[in-house]
Parts: structure tokens; C-alpha cells; sequence
């Protein structure tokens, strides 16, 4: 009896302490979520505000006289439209405001055309014409172009244009439901896009330029992180079973998996305004081709890793002396690199042109070329460690190529959006020249460009 | 005069030709939807037929006494819970049901909370209490795993508990109303799930099998052709530009991004019941494993398609020989493997084992990395052929692990999910034997085993 009582106590202690477990892990989640961006509980706090706001239809008696029930739809609205960023909200917005709008008169006319048909056949010709709309509109919305931008609004277009002309066969009223629902959710998607913008707005464009500026940024540090710590043959094998190593890969596989994010961050983006340093019709596709780019050479840098640390012939020690330098410098200058063009991208400054780690980059595929093509291997003892180096080196060049076209791509986007130039800061200085010295003998230095030492010249 | 008519006659003659080729694009890019995925038709198809269902609520007196304005959540509860597949319908027709259920309650309960306050501070109350129920909900729903299962169930929390708690304040007949509501969301989404299980459902478990199957193959394909077209200097060049290249790699690039479309049919696999050769909780996360695997698997085909095919040093002419036969020989065998893993997946039998092809392969790359640490670059000119042969060398010898690991997990797949044995396919034969001849004398032959043999026997 009392072990059964005491295996009882033992199995509600250890729920007891189970559950509680279970509501630290959600708290710890909700913290981590809450300090890892805290725009997102701003935004749930933006949300509860704006469904306050848009419930005072009901609780003001002469707001809630001119719309009664209707006034739920501005509250549905605000639920189902309100996103995390402005674009998708002002996306849904618009869709859902121009779907209600058409759909409404659509279905407004297929009402009256239908009650012209007589009182029997009225409920046929609705049921018929409810059908056709549903299955094309159901179909349209499979075709890529209409599911990227005009999903929801092909939605909401089935929606109200069903219930406009089923509606329409119980209510006389018909145009006056239309057009106070139309209001309401105008209203609704008014002040979401208001709230949305005024109250701590999130891009979705500052986003995708962040993000793709950050990949390229976390790809660089990578390549520089593989030199410092994993090119050295002693500390590979700890990298690769450490935590370090771990959470280091992560970094790279979240480069590797951030496609479908920013897709659907470029879509939100166009339906934004200008904003901060972007104008509107800001060359968002550039951002989706670095994307792809950045992907592309992460695969190779994936391959580089692979090839190199995970290999079970323990290759790190086959890699030393003029190779190993020729190796480091490559990876650390293609490093560097990579971070020159991301902080080019973050500053929203043109790329320095000609790159001196670019410029450092070919030369240093060059003469690994010709490095090979010498008699490296003579210090090795024998033909897989040689197979090895060569494979890392053939890697390698390739990283170069794909580290090329990153640039060349960040180039075409800072043309495209007109980028500043970094190094084109001059003022306008004036000097006093004694008039015993001739123009002649002044000399102009420093970073000056011929027409501002003339005019500094004429003064 | 006559030129500026003859202007606008053509630019009429243009804008009518343009908006031709316009409608003749779409009509295009429909038929070929439709032609190739006849279910997207049908989908369409059925969606209007249920939203033509769900609309008698309208038109016959009887239903519409009962139900009155009510209805109306019966047709939004279709247009927006009919999804393409079984299992994203009943996820959100569960998810809508659920929440609405639950926050119909709460919605209630706080309502009349708020009522027992007295008439002034009620309104407050209720605004209260909606914001910051929106609050925390919206706030709950960027934690990842209730955003992958129960983002739509919190949204129409939301939605519910909001319009319930507001309504009340304006109604005194808030039961009848919830319940009301709650009937037809139930009856519509019930139809929903009804039609899309009973009119050609689409299961997104048998789409999850078939596109990890289906990209398998793909990838064991890709490597078959491989061997029988580039691998021919001769013709390499040409598919580089020609294009069939360009859709080969086209092939390559869709495995390579079907993460995210995987990801979200196992999601919706998970809601499905038993349906065809697949069991309830059959296990669809094993099934992204493999996915992933493949994906591993073709990266390092595109860089070996890479170092192989794209270098500008013409690398095919380099391999030749011994070292031709053996890449193409391991090449073409990686893809018979991929392809015999596939179809054991496809038939749903378990792989063979020990695989033959798999078998070759191993013997393969010990063979080639023996091959390699003999003398067999005397043949080339240069080193950086050597160089080259060398990288294909060490990618192909990456490949094999990883055909061996999605063998590997397919094997696992096999036992999780009890695939049948393909050779265990006995049937009992009745085998006369003459008095005459004694049991030692008979042999038994062919596939049956020593259990069934001495069965037969023992008749």
C-alpha cells in the first residue's frame, strides 16, 4: 500500500516536474524569439492596437449606426491582412480593397441578371454563374504569375463575388450591403497600412537588402574563419568535432537555404513605396540574382570543406609550405573580398573599382596555375596526397570565378540604383596663393580630381 | 492628315495584334497547366462544385430559416479551407473547426466577464481583453512549430475570439450566434474534406513519395546521361551549348531546389489519414531526410558536371584510356544504383541487398583510388591535366558515399514503413511425387526457400 502510494507521489513529482520543464522551454523560446528580433513582439503589440482601434465601429453608437453588422468586416480585414512587413500587408491590402471592388460589382450585375430570369429559374442562373466564377477563378490562380503577386486577391475575388450574388437572392438591400462592406474594409485595410507604416515599420525590401548583403558577408567570414582556424593541420580535427566546427557549418548551410526567403521577401518589396535609402522600383530582381550567385559559390565553398576537412585521409596534414601559403592567401583574400563587396552593399556605396582584393585574387589564380604546373609534388610521398591538393586547388579556382561574378553583380546593382561614390567626397577648399607665386608652380595633391584643383586654381 | 490616319491605323493595327498574342499567351500557359497536371483542372472543378453545394443553404427556405445570414460563414469557410490536397484541406478545416470552437468559448466567457462590470466599463473591458488576446496570438504564432502545423488555427483564433467578444457587446443573443457560426464553418469545412477525399483527391503524401522517388531517378538519369553523352569529348562542347544541355542541367537545378516544396507536402502528409499503399503516420520525415541526402548528392554532381564539362581548359579531351573507362563506368553505375533505389521506392519493395550495383561501386572506387597511386599520369603532357583528372577523381569518389547514403536511408525508409520483400513472392505449388521415388531424390529448385521446400515435401 504505501510503495503504491509512494510510486504515485514519484509519478506526479516527475509530471509536475515534466510540465514545468515544458513551460520553461516555451518561455525560453518566446525570450529567444522576443531578443533575436524585437520587431516581432512590436509587431504582435501593433496588431493588438490596430484590432482595438478598428473595434470602436461597435462599441460608438453613431459608428455603429451607420454600419451595424458590417462593421465585423473591418475587423476581419485588419486580422487576415495585417503581415509582418508593410509590403506584404500593403499587398494583401490592395488586393483584398481592388478584389472586393470588382467582385462586388460583378457580382452586383450577375444578381440583377439573373432576377430578370423570374423567380424559378433565378436560383439556377446564380448557382451557375457561382460555379463558372469559382472554377476559372480557382484555375487562374495555379498560373506562377498570378500565385506570386495576385493569390490573395484571386481569393478574396471567389469570396465576394459568391457571397455578393448568393446574398443578393435573400436581401433587397443588395447595394447597400456591397457598399457598406466595401467601406468597412477599406477601412480595415486603411488603417492596417497606416499602423503599419507610421508604428515601427518593417521593410521587406531593407530586409532582403540586409539579408543578401549579410550572406555575402557570412560567406566571406567563412573563408576567412577556414584560413585562421581549420587550414592549420592540428586544429582541423578539433574544428571538425567541436561546437566551433558545428556551428560554423551552420552558418554556411543557412546561405545555402535562404532561397525561397528571399523570393518571397523581392515579391513583398515591390509592393512598397520608397523608403529610407530605397526609391521605389528599387532593383529588387539584382537582389535575387546576387542571391542566387552567393548560393552558387556557397556550394563550391561546401565543396571546398567537404574535399578538404571531411575527408577520411587526413588531408590537412598533406597540405604545407608554398602550397599551404598559396592555399591561405587565396581563401583569405577571396574572404576579403566577399566582406569589400558586402560592406560596399551595406553602405549602399559603389564597389572601389579596380578591387585591390580582386585585383589580388587573379593573381593569385594565376600563379596557383603555374605553381601546378611546376614540380610541387615533389615533396610528397605519394599520389592521392597529390590528388588531393589538386583537387582543393581546382576548388579553388573556381570559388575565384564565382567570387568574380558576385562582384560583377553587385556592380550592376550599384549602377542600376545609383550608388554613391565612396571616393568622391570632395569640398570645395579655398587656398590663398601669394601672388608672388605663379599658377605654375602650385602643385595639387591627394585625391583630387584635375577639374576641382583648376577651379581651386582660378579662385 | 492622311499620314497621321495611316499613323493611327497602324498603331491601331499594333495594339490589336499585341493584345492578340497577350490573350493567345495566357490561353497558352493555361492549356499547359492544365495538360500538365490534369488534377489542377479537377481541383478547379470541385471547388466550384462545393461552393455550388454549400450555396443551397441560400436558396432553400427550410436551410435558410435555420441557418439565416449564418450561411454566409459556410461559403467563406470553403473558398478559404479548399486547398489543392487532402491534407492542406483538412489541416485547415481541423485548425478552423478547433480554433473556432475554442475562441467561441473563451470569446463568451469574456464577454460575459465583461458584462458583469457594468455598462460603462464594459466596452473597456472587452477592448482589453481583445488586445491582448491579439497580442499574445500573434505574437504565439512566430514560434517555429506552430507556425509549420497551426499558423491558420491562430489567425482564425484571432478572428473568432475578436468577433465574438465584440459582437456581444451589441447582441444579446451571442449563444445562438456562436453556435449558429460554429454549425455552418463545421458544415462547411466537413464538405470541404468530403468532396476533396471523395472526388479524385490528391494526397500530398503519394506527392511527397513520388517527387523524393521521382528526384532520385532524376539524379540517376542525369548521371547516366552524363556518361553516354558528355563524356565523349567530341560531343561535349556541343550539349555545353546546345540545348539539350541547357535542359539537362535544367533537370539538375529543379532537385536542387525542391527543399521548400518538400518540406511543405510532409507537413501536409502528416494531417492525411491512411490512404492507397500508405499508412497513417507513415514516416514522412524520413522522407525529407532523403530528400536532403539527394540534394547533398546532386551538389557534388553539378561540381563535378563543373570542374568537368564548364572548365575552360578543355578537360574532356584530357581523359582518356584507362581513366575514361573507369570514370564512366563509376559514373554510370552510381546512376543504375540511384536508379534501382528509386524504383525500389516507386514499387515500395525493399532495395535489394547486397545491391549489385552498389557492390560494383564500392569495388570501383577502391579500384580507381588504386589506379590513381599508380603510374597512369605518364600519359599526360602536363600537369594540369593531371590536375584535372585528378579533381573528377576525388568529386566521383564523393559521389559514391553518397549514393551509399541514400541507399542507406532508403534501406532505413524500407523497414520503417514495412516495404514487401521483392523476392519473397512464394505461392504454394502442389507437387505430385510418384510413390515410387523417395524425399531424397526430389530436388528442390529455384527461389523457394528450405521452409516452403520442405512444405511441399511434407504434403
Amino acid at each position: 500500500m504505501r510503495t503504491e502510494m509512494e510510486r504515485g507521489w514519484l509519478w506526479l513529482k516527475g509530471l509536475s516536474l515534466r510540465s514545468l520543464a515544458n513551460v520553461y522551454e516555451i518561455y525560453r523560446q518566446t525570450t529567444k524569439i522576443a531578443t533575436d528580433d524585437p520587431r516581432k513582439l512590436i509587431h504582435s503589440f501593433k496588431v493588438g492596437l490596430t484590432l482595438t482601434l478598428v473595434s470602436f465601429f461597435y462599441y460608438f453608437r453613431p459608428l455603429y449606426n451607420s454600419f451595424g453588422v458590417s462593421a465585423m468586416w473591418a475587423v476581419m480585414t485588419v486580422v487576415v491582412v495585417f503581415e509582418f512587413s508593410v509590403g506584404a500587408t500593403l499587398g494583401k491590402g490592395l488586393n483584398r480593397g481592388l478584389a472586393t471592388l470588382v467582385a462586388g460589382a460583378l457580382g452586383v450585375g450577375a444578381n440583377h441578371l439573373a432576377s430578370l430570369a423570374g423567380k424559378t429559374s433565378e436560383p439556377i442562373l446564380i448557382g451557375l454563374f457561382v460555379f463558372i466564377q469559382a472554377t476559372v477563378s480557382t484555375f487562374v490562380r495555379f498560373v506562377p504569375r498570378v500565385k506570386a503577386r495576385y493569390d490573395y486577391g484571386m481569393l478574396i475575388f471567389i469570396l465576394t463575388f459568391s457571397l455578393v450574388s448568393i446574398s443578393g437572392f435573400r436581401t433587397d438591400e443588395i447595394l447597400n450591403l456591397a457598399q457598406k462592406r466595401l467601406s468597412t474594409i477599406l477601412i480595415g485595410a486603411s488603417t492596417c497600412v497606416i499602423v503599419s507604416i507610421c508604428v515601427c515599420p518593417v521593410w521587406a525590401g531593407e530586409d532582403l537588402h540586409n539579408l543578401i548583403a549579410g550572406n555575402v558577408e557570412k560567406l566571406g567570414s567563412f573563408l576567412e574563419d577556414l584560413t585562421a582556424e581549420n587550414f592549420r593541420p592540428s586544429e582541423a580535427a578539433q574544428t571538425e568535432n567541436g561546437s566551433s566546427g558545428v556551428s560554423v557549418m551552420s552558418s554556411l548551410n543557412s546561405v545555402l537555404d535562404s532561397k525561397s526567403s528571399e523570393e518571397t521577401l523581392a515579391n513583398f518589396a515591390r509592393w512598397e513605396p520608397g523608403h529610407g535609402r530605397f526609391m521605389y522600383r528599387h532593383p529588387w530582381k539584382q537582389y535575387v540574382k546576387i542571391g542566387n550567385l552567393t548560393r552558387q559559390c556557397g556550394r563550391r565553398v561546401e565543396a571546398l570543406v567537404n574535399a578538404y576537412l571531411h575527408s577520411k585521409t587526413q588531408a590537412a596534414e598533406e597540405i604545407r609550405g608554398t602550397i599551404q601559403d598559396a592555399f591561405s592567401g587565396m581563401i583569405s583574400e577571396s574572404g576579403k573580398a566577399l566582406k569589400e563587396v558586402a560592406s560596399a552593399m551595406e553602405t549602399m556605396s559603389r564597389p572601389p573599382s579596380p578591387d585591390p582584393h580582386l585585383a589580388n585574387l587573379k593573381i593569385a589564380a594565376v600563379n596557383l596555375k603555374s605553381l601546378l604546373k611546376s614540380n610541387f609534388w615533389e615533396g610528397y610521398s605519394n599520389l592521392s596526397q597529390v590528388i588531393r591538393v589538386a583537387a582543393v586547388a581546382s576548388l579553388l579556382i573556381d570559388i575565384v570565378v564565382c567570387v568574380e561574378n558576385i562582384a560583377d553583380a553587385v556592380k550592376e546593382l550599384s549602377s542600376m540604383a545609383n550608388f554613391k561614390c565612396k571616393d568622391v567626397n570632395f569640398r570645395q577648399v579655398l587656398v590663398e596663393i601669394p601672388s608672388t607665386v605663379s599658377h605654375d608652380e602650385v602643385k595639387v595633391e591627394g585625391r583630387l580630381s584635375a577639374e576641382v584643383g583648376r577651379q581651386i586654381l582660378n579662385v
